[in-house]
């Protein structure tokens, strides 16, 4: 098993640890704290140490920042968190502000006067983090200076740095091999005159080496740090005892994670630096010039590879077997009634580890019944745990890591008898899905240029939703991998072998929600005969069926239509090999035309 | 007549005129200079006097810039004057560069060595401009330096500025006093703790006046300046005598032209200017606080009142049934053969002279007969006039100031017998349009976020079109008015009573060109029940049949269609009452149900 439900509540110990930070803080003298919720590597997902802002809080979330002084301690989170952090904190010793709305440097600005000193762990900030709180704090005389980590002074019990073997990543799967990966992106530093780069993202680093880790969970990564020279060599810093049993490559020298802070100093010439992801603390030990630069490794690791697409869609046809059987029990199970939305959790988790290919989880599964569908990034802990309740909806969002790719899937489901208000939504979605997935667009264009493509339909009705319509996906690695994307916010040029999600939802508050994704790949489009432009389209990956009895198929244009049906009908083919005879019978009704 | 036909050639005194330049900027002692096509207002169309660029070089299109160096002497023109710009300079003397690809700084700092020095005239290029340029050549050591215009200095025979006459626009048009205007925007400056706004693009100081003028051709605005002070006082610097006749109100006080600069070195305090539009003089001679500001004049002028939108609506009525009377004698006459180009502009205008509200085209008609119809901003001269050619297409894109309005029209019509290569293409430009007029939109979304809309039946095709989708338009003022678009360069969020075009096009090279445009104001959208989000839509204000025979009816989905047979019903029953009874024959025809 690998989702934990435990629910985790306000630690007694919250005005304790809280006391310990600021007689620490009063003891080396500075008047302000930053406790982000962050590791040195950025990372969605950290290891047990570097929980900090959990230890201290008792907030879980992903993402979130406590700013403590001596009189206040303020948690910001942003709005997938509202009513989570006031769940999990001690609303006695924490005031919870709203990220972005609300700016810890405003705060800190306000709070403090003059003279005062914010101190902060320059690992666990990036250069662009600290430059916008130096902009707010700078013009007020307030001071901003990098530290010791004070909540480790104060952890006793902290957990020590995670130590998971690497392993090798078959070529074969990867499609390229790791010497010929660093020698084209060292060429691009040569190009650009740069000496080295300074990678700090440990997908870049897995990506770049063909090397996978298990160092944290939902994401086959090693925790470590490597500097790329410009001669294609590669110093990668971490645990000795992590590559005791891999072969990184000729030309790969690994080093102590201690040994970094030195090499980082060492280097000469123009150095190669993300702003949006590296430690502030990397361009303060180097000595050599700072160019900020996107991490190089991240477009080339986003345009897959053929072979990384064949892995993908083998992947993807293994999940949705194990999909199919999912959806198959629950139609079966679920109208009874005394399932729960963990019982629904554990059975999905269930069926994809009889793949006998899963690894894990590729996040905590989002499963929302009736009303907790709505929540956009709800996940269920034995205190949430509804009943699933015929007559509702279901959304289940989830996904698996396997060696040859990461799946992301949603689904709503109606649980028996058809809440016939969801119907229309239901297909105004679908239409968004269709509309996305059918488009061709000239090449060069980004998510940003694309994305209403998705909501028109909905618009016309007066729905949204709030949240981009897709993010990227790694091949084995990050299931939110950037740059690529397909929302407002991305700029990003979409290429071909780029992997997609395509996820439009609704939610209404108090009753349901519905989102309906699928992954596909970008590639060359065909156009019709007298085209003239170059056109990239969709590819989709995923394979499973949509909920027929949700569509209102008066709703759909032909076209639209034709597509569901011929994407039914592939589904159908491609997994009735793959599964048992009932869940066969059960994709031979869920896939027939409409 | 308004449209002039005559072609101008590459100037005899080319090279003579170059040599006087070259010779004063020895004189005065810099090794570059300048020539924008630029007068201090940054505007689409400029008085004879600002034609510098053309008096040097020859050429006349609405945007360009000359860099002299004494060995050297380039021009720079984007994509639309790349032909244009051959036929009209003098190649042996000057090189013709791309922009915006080639830049003029890095020319100049290529060609420069340390310690030269580039003069330009300060009024002529803005601070965005500038800083650009300084980026260039501040790292290579090349001064670049404020100077008197070298170009006066040794143009002879150089036009005086224009005096055209001031007049009042009316309140019941405007929909709203001056006064209240001025105390709304000052109130905005006291808001932002800003003493005063200086003002330099003339459609803002008619906007908040009042008031039209009669400086230039195409655009009834007065050249002058203004300082909008944050009590509601204004100071409008202008040749007193184009004043005579109007009253600007109190709390207005009108000034010399050349007593600008002494009133903006005299301000106090905080003081907007915008970046990129205000002369580079301005915020040099200020001794106040520069805060670089958009002109709080842009947004308001943008958003409509219902009086303007009215107007617009009269407008475009009128404008409609000239339309209504150009096309049917088009269809009438053109297939007998023997029109040029130049005849079908002189009769459109005609018609729209007829109208007896035409205060003038509001700019140069572009109609391209066949192949000239993929120029995109092809205008016809007395040597490029083309026979309009039964068989082939006809591009028209014309507009009309009236009093009450701007319009901006674009129909391509079959002559004669219909190309049937044309008909797929048109039907698909023709889908953009009905798919972008037909779109509703959540409040606070930009022209960025909507562009595919217009594009992705194109797209599926193979097909596109290099220009936006739309922009904005004045009422009685600008046909091209920022800062609503409809691009994907257009960040601007879209507002009630905003005017934009939307003009999809396609072009095939050397063969014919299409394009379908008709201005909508932007309102709230009505939703159909259940719908939960505040909606922009579009409402259209164009009144013309698009051409029926090019139309592909078995391309059109039955909602488009439905649009179509109910905006032609609409055409025909406003127009029909305003126009001869030949005409309301031809548009009874023209607005068939499909």
């Amino acid at each position: 098993m690998f989702q934990d439900f435990r629910q985790r509540t306000t630690p007694d110990e919250g005005a304790a640890r809280l006391r310990a930070l600021r007689e620490e803080m009063a003891r080396v003298g500075v008047d302000a704290f930053l406790v982000p919720r962050a590791d040195a590597h950025q990372g969605e997902n950290v290891p047990a140490r570097d929980e900090r802002l959990a230890w201290l809080t008792g907030f879980t979330g992903s993402a979130g920042l406590a700013v403590v002084t001596a009189e206040r301690a303020a948690v910001f989170v942003d709005g997938r968190y509202r009513l989570q952090v006031r769940d999990q904190i001690d609303l006695s010793q924490f005031t919870v502000m709203r990220h972005p709305e609300d700016k810890p440097g405003e705060l800190l600005a306000e709070t403090l006067v003059k003279g005062r000193k914010v101190a902060f762990d320059p690992w666990l900030h990036t250069a662009s983090d600290v430059e916008t709180l130096t902009k707010a704090l700078e013009p007020r005389g307030v001071e901003l200076a990098p530290s010791p980590n004070l909540v480790d002074a104060v952890w006793a019990d902290q957990p020590a740095p995670p130590t998971g073997a690497i392993v090798s990543y078959p070529e074969a799967l990867a499609g390229r091999s790791a010497a010929d990966k660093r020698a084209a992106v060292a060429l691009d530093l040569e190009a650009a005159d740069l000496s080295a780069a300074v990678l700090t993202l440990p997908a870049s680093i897995a990506w770049l080496l063909n090397v996978r880790g298990s160092d944290i969970a939902r994401v086959p990564v090693p925790l470590a740090f490597a500097i790329l020279h410009a001669d294609g060599r590669v110093d990668l810093f971490t645990d000795p005892s992590k590559v005791a049993e891999v072969d990184v490559g000729s030309g790969v020298r690994v080093m102590p994670a201690d040994a970094f802070e030195a090499a980082l100093a060492a280097l000469e010439g123009r150095v190669a630096v993300d702003r949006d992801s590296a430690p502030y603390a990397v361009s303060r030990i180097l000595n050599a010039e700072t160019v900020w630069t996107r991490d190089p490794c991240l477009l080339p690791k986003a345009s897959k590879t053929p072979a990384e697409i064949a892995g993908a869609e083998a992947a993807h046809l293994r999940d949705g077997a194990a999909m199919a059987r999912f959806l198959a029990w629950l139609e079966r199970t679920a109208p009874e009634g005394g399932l729960s939305e963990i019982d629904v959790v554990t059975r999905l988790e269930g069926f994809r580890a009889d793949t006998g290919e899963l690894r894990d989880i590729s996040f905590e599964t989002i499963c929302g019944a009736g009303p907790n569908g709505a929540i956009v990034h709800y996940r269920v802990t034995e205190r949430s745990n509804r009943q699933v309740v015929p007559g509702e909806l279901l959304l289940i969002d989830s996904g698996g890591q396997y060696l040859d790719g990461t799946t992301d899937i949603t689904r709503s489901v109606a649980v028996g008898p058809v809440p016939l208000e969801a119907r229309r939504p239901f297909t105004l979605v679908l239409k968004g899905l269709i509309a996305m997935t059918r488009l061709v667009w000239p090449v060069g264009l980004a998510g940003r240029d694309l994305d209403a493509i998705a909501r028109s339909a909905l618009w016309a009705a007066g729905l949204d939703y709030d949240h981009g319509t897709g993010h990227g996906i790694g091949a084995y690695l990050d299931v939110h991998e950037g740059p690529q994307g397909l929302s407002r916010r991305s700029a990003e040029p979409l290429k071909q072998g780029m992997i997609l999600s395509i996820e439009p939802g609704y939610y209404r508050e108090g009753a349901f929600g519905i989102r309906s994704e699928n992954l596909a790949h970008v590639r060359a489009a065909a156009v019709p005969d007298g085209g003239e432009r170059e056109m990239l389209g969709f590819e989709t990956l995923t394979l499973a069926p949509f909920d027929r009895a949700l569509i209102d198929a008066d709703l759909l244009e032909s076209g639209e239509r034709a597509w569901l049906d011929a994407y039914h009908a592939r589904v159908a083919a491609a997994l009735a090999p793959l599964v048992d005879d009932q869940t066969g019978r059960w994709l031979t009704r869920a896939c027939a035309p409409l």
